[in-house]
C-alpha cells in the first residue's frame, strides 16, 4: 500500500505504508509492507499512558471526568474548550500550568492556530497538544506521592509506571521496548507495529468482552478468562475506551482526522495518530487493532491510509475529507491529488 | 542512498533518494536508486525556461541585467531587494504586477515570511517565488509580439518556446516530455532524472568549452564542435550560467540551501531546487550535471542529499547547515537528527 501524490498523469511522489491488523490474541489478520517494522509509538501510545490513571485509582480519587480522561489520551487541537478542561484537571490535582513540562507549539488545527495568531494568544505549555497527557502524568505523581518535578524523565516513577503498562499491553519484554525522548519531552516507545496493533486489539477486546459478559451477567472479574492474557483488569481498559468513544471531539479536534473518523462511525472505532506518520485504531465490534506507519513520516498520507484500511475492514464509507486530498496550486487550480493505492494483504 | 530521521537509537522515518550524475555526452557516471525515474522537473527547469530570453535576444533588447536574469532562474525568497528587481524587470518591458499570473504564497524563507506577517505586508503575485520566471515569460511575449494574456497555458507560444528549449537540452523527443500544471500555473515537465542531469551537464559544458576556447582564442562559434551536440549557441547558455554563478543570493535567498551551497563553492556550482523533493546541480569545472529526487517529496531531505552528492563529487566540505539537521522538540531538547546514509554507486 502506498499513498500517491498525483499531478497530471504522473505519480510525482509516493509514501510507502506498513500496516499490521491483529486480533486480541496477536494473530495477524491482514498486513501491508512489513507488519514487524520497529518504530516509535509516539502519541498513539497515549491511551496506554493514561491507563494507570484508572488502574491505580487516580481518576476516582480526584474525580476526573470522562472528558478530562479523553483529553489525557488526546493530541488535542488546543481549542479553547479543550484548554479549559486541561486547566480543570490541573486544578483538581492542585497543580498549575507551571508544573507542565511540555513545550508550547502552534496548535495542530490550522483554524485554531490562525485564530490565536490573530488574537495574539500567548502559547504556554497548556496549549501543547500533549497537555492532557502531561496533566494526567502529574495526577499520577500526586496520587502516588511521587515528586511532580522531572516527571518526564525515564527514571521517574511516572515514566516507569507508564512503561510497565506499555509492556503489559504490547506483550513485549521491557528489554525489547526502545526508549527515546518524545516531541513533548516524555519517554516514547520503540516497538513493532504488530505489538502496537495487539495493544489496541486488547483494548477493543476488553470492551467487547465486557459487553458480552454484562449481557450474560457474568460479572467483570472473569471477563478476561483467556489463557495467558494480560488484560488484568478489563474495567480500566473499558473506561479509557468509553471516554474516547464518547468524546471524539476531544481526542483530536474539529476537522482533524481522528475526530472525523470516529464521528463518522460513532461508537465503533477509536483512531489515534502519532507523530512521524504513525496511526493506530481499534474496531470495537470486530475486536481488532490496527497500527500503521508511513515510512517517511508524512502525516496526511497516514490519515488517508488509515481511513482506507478501516474501510477495508468494514467501516464504510470513509469521511469525504479522507478519501483523497486535492492538490491546489497558488492560483487556486486543482492540479492533482493525494490518494491511496493498494490494499491490505490478507 | 536515503535520508534518515534518527531519534534515540532508531531510524524513525526515512526518505529514499534517486540520483543521476551524467556528463555532457549523457554518460551516467554515478547513480543511486533509479536514475531513470520519471518525475516533474518543477522549478529546477527554470534555467532552461529562461534560456529563450538570451537566445532570442530579449535580454539585449530590454537591457535585462545579470541580477534580473538570475531572478528569472530563481525560486527566490521574496526578499525586499529581490522583489524590487522583479519590479524593475517588469518596468523595463512595460508590464505591471497585474500581468503576472503566478499566485501569491508565504515567502519560502521563514525569516522573510515572519517579517512580512509582522509588518502586515500584503502578498501579491510579485511575492511568488516564481515571479522572476513569470516576468521573464512576459518579456519573451513582449519581445515576440505575442499576447501577454494567458501566457501560462500550454498552447501559448511562450510555453511552446520553453518546451522547445527543454526538448533541446534534455535531448528528449517532445512526445516523451510529460506536461502538467505547476504550482505557479505554468507548464511543468515530466522526464527522467538522467535527462534533467544531462541538461545541467550541457550547461556546465558550455561554460567549460567557452573558457577553454577563449584561452585558445578559437572564438565562440566553434565552441560546440562535438558531433551530435545540441548546444547550438553556447554563448546563451554561458550568460545564464554566469548570471546564476554571479548572484547565488538571488537564485534562492539568505540561508536557503541553493544559495548556501553556491556561496560555499563560489563559481564552481549551480544548485537549483524544484518542488516535491527535486534538486539539480551543475559542476562547472567537472562538466557534470546532477539530478535527484526524494521519492516522497521531502524538501529538506533533498537539500541534505544534494549536499552529500556534491561532496562525493569533490565539493568539500558541505555547508554545516546541510551536513545534518538536528531535530529539536518543543522543549528545545535535541532528540535526534536528519542525516544522509549511503553513497553514490559508480
Amino acid at each position: 500500500m502506498r499513498v500517491e501524490q498525483v499531478r497530471g498523469s504522473l505519480v510525482e511522489a509516493w509514501h510507502d505504508v506498513h500496516v499490521a491488523v491483529v486480533d486480541s490474541t496477536g494473530r495477524l489478520l491482514a498486513r501491508s509492507g512489513d507488519p514487524d517494522l520497529v518504530t516509535y509509538w509516539r502519541s498513539a501510545a497515549k491511551p496506554f499512558q493514561a491507563l494507570p490513571l484508572v488502574e491505580d485509582g487516580v481518576v476516582d480519587r480526584f474525580g476526573i471526568g470522562t472528558q478530562e480522561l479523553a483529553l489525557c489520551c488526546a493530541s488535542h487541537s488546543s481549542e479553547p474548550g479543550q484548554i479549559a478542561l486541561v486547566r480543570n484537571l490541573l486544578a483538581k490535582i492542585a497543580c498549575s500550568e507551571r508544573d507542565l513540562l511540555c513545550g508550547p507549539h502552534p496548535p495542530l488545527s490550522e483554524r485554531v492556530a490562525s485564530d490565536y495568531a490573530t488574537r495574539g494568544v500567548r502559547l504556554t505549555a497548556v496549549y501543547s497538544n500533549c497537555s492532557g497527557k502531561h496533566a494526567g502524568m502529574l495526577a499520577l505523581a500526586r496520587h502516588h506521592g511521587w515528586p511532580t518535578e522531572f516527571y518526564t524523565r525515564l527514571e521517574h516513577p511516572v515514566q516507569q509506571r507508564c512503561l510497565a503498562e506499555v509492556h503489559r499491553w504490547t506483550e513485549l519484554p521491557l528489554s525489547e521496548i526502545g526508549t527515546a525522548v518524545d516531541g513533548c519531552g516524555v519517554v516514547c516507545y520503540g516497538l513493532p507495529l504488530r505489538n502496537m496493533a495487539l495493544a489496541y486489539a486488547k483494548l477493543a477486546y476488553a470492551k467487547l468482552a465486557y459487553a458480552k459478559l454484562a449481557n450474560a451477567d457474568f460479572g467483570l472479574r472473569s471477563a478476561d478468562s483467556r489463557e495467558g492474557s494480560s488484560i488484568r483488569n478489563p474495567r480500566s481498559a473499558i473506561r479509557i475506551v468509553e471516554a474516547m468513544l464518547r468524546h471524539p471531539e476531544l481526542v483530536a479536534g474539529e476537522g482533524r482526522p481522528c475526530t472525523e473518523i470516529m464521528q463518522a462511525h460513532p461508537g465503533r472505532v477509536i483512531a489515534k495518530l502519532g507523530a512521524e506518520g504513525v496511526y493506530c485504531a481499534l474496531l470495537r465490534q470486530e475486536g481488532l487493532g490496527v497500527a500503521l506507519k508511513v515510512a517517511d513520516g508524512h502525516g496526511v498520507a497516514a490519515a488517508l491510509a488509515l481511513a482506507a484500511v478501516l474501510e477495508e475492514l468494514g467501516l464504510r464509507p470513509r469521511p469525504p475529507s479522507l478519501t483523497a486530498r486535492p492538490s491546489v496550486n497558488t492560483r487556486g487550480e486543482t492540479v492533482g491529488e493525494l490518494r491511496v493505492n493498494g490494499r491490505l494483504e490478507k
